[in-house]
């Protein structure tokens, strides 16, 4: 094994804690009484509807930036306050996707793997929103792989494919790493080896999804520290 | 200003000393008697041959490993020693371009420039070739950009227009720093922001090329040191 390549929304970084910091930020500047929480819920929850569109092939790649961009509107509709956003004051708060704070353990146990293997978003954001990410949370990749160099969307397979070749490796040669038994499906079925572990507060108090691992992946661990740890990088 | 891409053979490593390297260890072990830089002189003079058929159209994109590869086995026939490689022995021997050692102001100029601006690399390597380069190196990327996500090869403007989308960046956003004018010449037609300063070595004793600046370049500077200083980063 090689690399290890990483789901970044949930797995890296805390993206609903992130979101909504932005939007209450928004919120307060224009007096909108509206619970930053659930408008960062409700935005995410447009995220896989949008990609699903390209996955299916009913819509040619566009960069997660852009359906980020065209959800917002959706999300300001439904919650009653667009008139309170430009274009401009749009455009900005699309960038909260790009200020998203890592998990306490990401940055060391990142740091530590990558003393051992080439380490990579294996993400559905684009390499701008990676990058921009990994500057403000000092994530320190090796390189930005992901959907935007298979131009299609996770849990597609030629996302994990095109990440493994574009490090001139075999699946068998790089590790998906996931909070999110699902994405890890999708690796092991392209012929990458898998790593989980939990990320019980992704989606808040009360989260019922992916607290466990619901198959044998190739490590489960407790978190990045513990990942680190299990593949002799600690 | 937002972003620094760097040419990196020759601007940020040096690749004859490198290549010269590695061909001294299989040229000893193989009890070779050949001039290790003449070699690595000889491999690079087919580098822009090879590229020149896929930037006019006469081959489809293929990542400079396959390139090089290819070179390989020209430039060990030239040297008449192709009888000592065997496929695998060639095939690490064309590893030979991931381990070159950078310049000595390159890894601090490099992180003294990241405080300040994303960087990245747009060079004619594959993604694989400038990851393991900077594992070997130590060289602090933010994102691997370059030929790969064009599809081409530079001085094609397609290569710099890339990756300045691929930050999400207009042209006059992104600086190209290279040490070889005519680079810094196609970036500045594609509407590129431009630095460059000179490696008087890369070629050995006796260079006579791009030993001073030919044009008004935005900045030019003395070293990596010194564009760091020049753009407030220092």
């Amino acid at each position: 094994m090689k690399a290890l390549i990483f789901d970044v929304f949930g797995t890296v970084v805390d993206w609903r804690s992130g979101v909504a910091a932005v939007a209450a930020e928004y919120f307060a500047a224009r007096g909108i009484d509206a619970d930053p929480y659930a408008f960062a819920t409700a935005w995410r929850a447009q995220y896989d509807p949008a990609m699903e569109r390209i996955r299916a092939g009913n819509r040619g790649y566009v960069r997660l930036d852009v359906l980020h961009r065209e959800n917002l509107d959706r999300v300001l509709a439904e919650f009653a306050i667009e008139k309170q956003f430009d274009e401009a004051g749009r455009a900005d708060f699309n960038r909260a996707w790009e200020k998203l704070p890592p998990w306490p353990d990401s940055v060391p146990g990142l740091t530590a793997l990558k003393n051992g293997y080439a380490i990579a978003p294996c993400s559905n954001g684009s390499i701008a929103l990676m990058t921009w990410l990994a500057r403000y949370g000092g994530l320190p990749w090796d390189a930005i792989l992901g959907a935007e160099i298979a131009g299609n969307y996770k849990p597609n397979r030629e996302v994990y494919l095109a990440s493994a070749t574009a490090l001139g490796l075999h699946p068998g040669e790089v590790m998906m790493v996931a909070a999110h038994n699902s994405d890890l499906d999708a690796a092991r079925k392209a012929g990458l080896k898998t790593a989980f572990f939990p990320r019980p507060a992704e989606h808040g108090p009360g989260q019922t999804s992916d607290l466990e691992a619901t198959s044998d992946w190739d490590v489960v661990a407790d978190n990045m520290h513990d990942l680190a740890a299990r593949l002799g990088c600690a």
